[in-house]
């Protein structure tokens, strides 16, 4: 028989760290006090911070909502999704790192490449944990909980899976136009909130019942 | 049919986005090294950084009341309801940086005046979008909780609404007279705590039944 | 009638607030680069980061011992204990700047006795606080579960009440012998955690009852 | 008659000391402004950041498995469990500090020396109180939920006690090979994730039914 962890925890856990990594953000955005003399200016000039800050904010803001689907749909974790989702918040969490690099690096040439190319690589690396997971819930029905459909489980596929394209493409970008890529991200990043619908039936029993 | 989200994470992520932001805060409080040698003169110096912090972490308390104030009335979140979530935790998790502007800047006259209304277009949009969240759920009461009422509904709308006005006043005093600007928005911080009120009713089912 | 707020959203955010700021007291622990060729004894020398380090995170954590005690025994709470919980979260937050303060001072004379007397004061904020608000919570007994007797407010009462008597005894320690009162801290962090005691009745419907 | 605590908000502040130690540790990751010249190396250069990052956020991640393991089988707390907890979050709060000073010190033989073995003392004294915490609980059963039995309890002391030690041995190594050893905490950090178990029963009546 399988292990089970209750979700509950792995919930309050994992909200902690997606809320932190987004937060923490801001930590690196400050105008340096060379541009005081004239701060609207150095506010401005600031934008790729801006830039960086609201498209890892947004990125993770949407994985959150993913997580949130995928969870929510769970009866049970057992050791393989515990250990998958250890892996996807670890990788979560390291995302401000090639934030602050993006931010640094853009009005640089070649740093600018390889820096928006890493933060391609780090998105990359977080979609596939996330349809790793689902994709193994999939094949372990038991964890889900009774009422979940089939079309429910195609749903949060299709959420899941097809944004690795997204990324190898804008990855792609990168090479030839790394300031576009930058961008790239934050309109992945907003399709990726609006592509994720919440459920037509109500959340597992943790709201009162209407 | 509309999509729904169950309250309970939503509440959880927001809970933690809204505590840090608030806790991070003291990270940009600091007396330099250079200044050891009359600590007592040092901390005193340091005061538009308290003043920053108080402004902006009872800004933040009086935020989280509010979206406390709104979310317990909800029976669901549907996906305009948890998208402008995100914006707007997005604007709150940003307020660290104008904070710090401000702190930094307050002894230098045309920096003090641009971060002074830096930081308060930041709490416009915040403002606006908590707005924009209530008044949509105001048009949309298949969201709200069965028993509230009317004057209910009116009551958080009047919350929300008038600080817009505030703000930009003080906004425009900040041209004039940034210092006091910045004492205005401890005011109207102050004013959004106590304007706040409970609910003559208990809270939807979350405390066990007195 | 009494405005109402369930207590169930005020303990996360302030579980965040309180778990945040001990958290965060670490980024202030490092040796600098110039110490790395004896790295032990570089080690050894930030001896007052870690006396700070464990002095605020076990104020903190007995704090937070204390925020529980009298949380778990309200029904509900009013616009005044919101307020007020506010004002004390506010001062928690702040705690690590008067941290980083006295880590940083402990060697200079002057600075030292400035760091440990604003330190003492900082404490001194925040007990008179939590004891406020319980003196508040004793005298409008409607905001108390029903099954709280008049004993066990007392005990609360009696532990929040006699530390101020302490912090003020080691403020005019510190104006003295500011080293032996940073310890006093510690003594007085330690004597907090281990005079707060649970109930002997079961917490208030949130554990599944044996 | 013992004093009891609720093991909810335990858990709550418990889960957001792990969660922030764990999401800081990026915070000290970073590429110095001289290698943004030639990005990649500057990021590949960076390989000891990413191996403590990984080895701390994985130990952390394990810990956290472990304390759930241990708080799901608790009925309630006792003042000895919740000061043994307290204990426990400041070492695991304090893993930050270590987790830099490895990063800082792998090119410097000495300085990588002392840093490894104090990286490994800050892993054994976490370890040890989680030891002391199930011992304690091992000891005093009526704090256990009614249903786990012996063999339960065997498996959790078999979890927390070995790694002592894994731990012993590799800051045995530390002081011959302290790069090995580096290596070594991240298999110890793994092989503990592993170990851990869920439950053949489920989590005690917090998610709903099946």
């Amino acid at each position: 028989m399988r292990d089970r962890w209750g979700t509950v925890r792995l919930e309050a856990f994992s909200d902690g760290v997606f809320a932190i990594a987004a937060t923490l953000l801001v930590l690196d955005i400050g105008v340096p006090a060379s541009k005081f003399d004239d701060l609207w200016r150095g506010i401005l000039d600031q934008w790729p911070s801006y830039l960086a800050y609201a498209t890892s904010f947004i990125t993770i803001g949407g994985l959150w909502l993913l997580h949130h689907g995928v969870f929510r749909r769970l009866a049970f974790a057992d050791n393989v999704v515990t250990r998958l989702n250890l892996l996807l918040l670890m990788s979560v969490a390291f995302l401000p790192f090639p934030t602050r690099l993006v931010a640094e690096a853009i009005d640089m040439a070649d740093a600018e490449r390889a820096a928006v190319i890493f933060y391609g690589a780090s998105l990359l690396t977080i979609t596939l944990l996330t349809n790793a997971m689902w994709r193994y819930v999939a094949r372990n029905r038991d964890l889900l909980e009774p009422g979940v459909s089939e079309r429910d489980v195609k749903a949060v596929l299709d959420v899941t899976t097809p944004n690795v394209g997204f990324y190898v493409f804008v990855i792609a970008l990168a090479i030839l136009a790394p300031r576009a890529a930058a961008f790239g991200y934050l309109v992945v990043a907003l399709l990726a909130v609006v592509r994720v619908h919440g459920d037509s039936a109500p959340d597992k029993g943790r709201n009162r019942p209407a």
